[in-house]
């Protein structure tokens, strides 16, 4: 590596990248007592709180695919984070940034760091710490934030009879990354351009999280999969699943776009949506369903949890058995994209 | 990639290897509601602190040499964390991992999570976050803290006429990891093996930073080396920095290992050594110096602030140039490994 290629120190990438002045929130406000600049951040909690705490990292060729706009990789790598607090009910409030970059190329940092810090503005988070190191493209973003004392939505808590729901639509980025990979080959149209907006740009649902918490008895959130994260819902409660695949909601680009099967397929194992999976007691949904409309967000009851283990999928009363079983980043690379 | 290569899926994995079961501590000691396995962990922070939060990758070939023990590597991946928050004089409490790694190799993961976790122990942290990707190398902890509010240690808090001292002796571990990395050749001996066991095993100054609280005005951590970090500091709290070369404390094994001049040089601009640079004004060194005497921990006065700018060094009386400014990951890859 010769220095007149790097022509940025960490330091000075830091500050120029990706320290934006502060909005109108304060120190107060934000709770950031100490931010970017000393070794570590210091960070006030509100009154009565826990902290909540989630990391995730992206990685060129596994998460995203080669060549594409960082604009895309920066919000990515963020709101999978978001979704994470998401699915915890949790307000997020801060973000710190380990990223791992072949060299300290201005323009893509500068498409990175907006995509990144356009979706933090959005929800109000803070980013308080960073590091940059030179190797391959590696993003990690740990994101911080908080609940009320007690009222987290965890994974292992829902009831024997609650309602299975899912926010948004499925499979849409499963579809997205399929068209954006050239696989099948598709006529460019609005409805593939759509999908692969909503694998480029997920939408994590904080604002919903939020709504739910004290509704809804168990959350997480969609990132390998139904087919891969119903079951851990299911095994961390100690209940069985049943899907009524037919139920599954999909987008109006997604019926444009292939075939009922294909859609289907996807919305069954496709990875990151970033949609949530909430379990529900019956006599709630109809307020769960509420708190979403009000969010102009669709939700909709796909299954139920009962007594027992497994996930049964049917579809218009049958036996219904998913192609592939969810994403798993060690041993099932096939389901998405593969190195 | 083939399945059959990665028999371990990425929950099984993490379980496997990563989760401890709880010693003695309990929930209500350890802060931990909830740790892994659900979207995001909860936590519990002391009362009437503020929240400490640092986080630090390390990346094959950048911080540590092809072929480094496993063991090594999750040591040190946490030990650059918990130097940072030892800095802060913040009580290390919660980890979360992001690692990319090739292979989900058993034998490495085992001789990885080994060195993490008996380093974690040993501090009292719990890990309550992970992910894993396939990928190049990269390994990035974020590690959180406490401190009781308002007494975080910052860097840009120093007073003219404070006295600026460092703990342990510097250039060990630049003088190791040349050794290790076989440049210059040197005869095997004990001093060497002592030498490149400090590079391989850095040790944070947690409990010193602890002790500080209250007694030193600012404290930063050695990542980058003397010449590389006082700057910082000196800029941060608007002063200039004076230092007397001849003062840097050196070990036996660098004595024993090398000329005085080498050693000096590594004392100077080496990185690595995770040592403590603290201002103290000159009437409160004593009670400095006592506190890391109960710690067995050597701490010398290397020179003074002053109002100014910029860091001059003296040796012997004389001005002195270091030879070069301290390791910066994009600028001067050329005084640590280079890729």
């Amino acid at each position: 590596m010769k220095a007149a290629a790097h022509p940025l120190g960490e330091f000075e990438l830091i500050r120029r990248f990706f320290v934006r002045q502060p909005k109108a929130r304060g120190a107060a406000e934000s709770g950031v007592i100490l931010g970017i600049g000393d070794d570590a951040a210091v960070l006030s909690l509100p009154p009565d709180t826990e902290l909540i705490a989630a990391v995730d990292s992206i990685v060129a060729g596994r998460h995203f695919l080669p060549g594409t706009d960082a604009r895309s990789i920066g919000h990515r790598a963020l709101a999978v984070n978001l979704s994470d607090l998401a699915a915890m009910g949790a307000t997020p409030a801060w973000a710190t940034l380990a990223l791992t970059l072949p060299s300290a190329d201005a323009h893509w940092l500068e498409r990175f760091s907006a995509g990144l810090l356009d979706l933090a503005d959005e929800h109000g988070v803070a980013l308080v710490g960073g590091d940059t190191t030179q190797g391959p493209l590696t993003v990690s973003v740990q994101l911080l934030g908080h609940v009320p004392r007690g009222m987290a939505l965890r994974r292992d808590t829902a009831h024997d009879g609650d309602l299975l729901a899912v926010t948004g639509t499925l499979g849409d980025a499963g579809a997205g990354l399929a068209f954006a990979s050239g696989r099948p080959a598709a006529i460019a149209s609005e409805a593939t351009a759509a999908l692969i907006q909503r694998f480029d740009y997920p939408s994590p649902r904080v604002q919903f999280g939020l709504a739910a918490r004290g509704i809804a008895s168990a959350v997480m959130d969609l990132s390998d999969g139904l087919a891969g994260d119903l079951p851990k819902l299911a095994q961390a409660s100690g209940l069985a699943a049943r899907v009524a695949v037919e139920r599954l909601p999909l987008s109006d680009a997604m019926r444009l776009a292939v075939s009922a099967s294909q859609a289907r397929e996807w919305a069954v194992a496709a990875g990151d949506d970033y949609e949530l999976l909430l379990a529900v007691p019956a006599a709630r949904f109809a307020e769960l369903a509420a708190a979403a409309s009000r969010l102009n967000l669709r939700l909709t009851a796909v299954g139920e949890l009962q007594a027992g283990s497994g996930v049964t999928w049917s579809l218009d009363g049958r036996d219904f058995q998913p192609a592939c079983g969810g994403y798993d980043h060690f041993a099932q690379a096939s389901t998405q994209i593969t190195v």
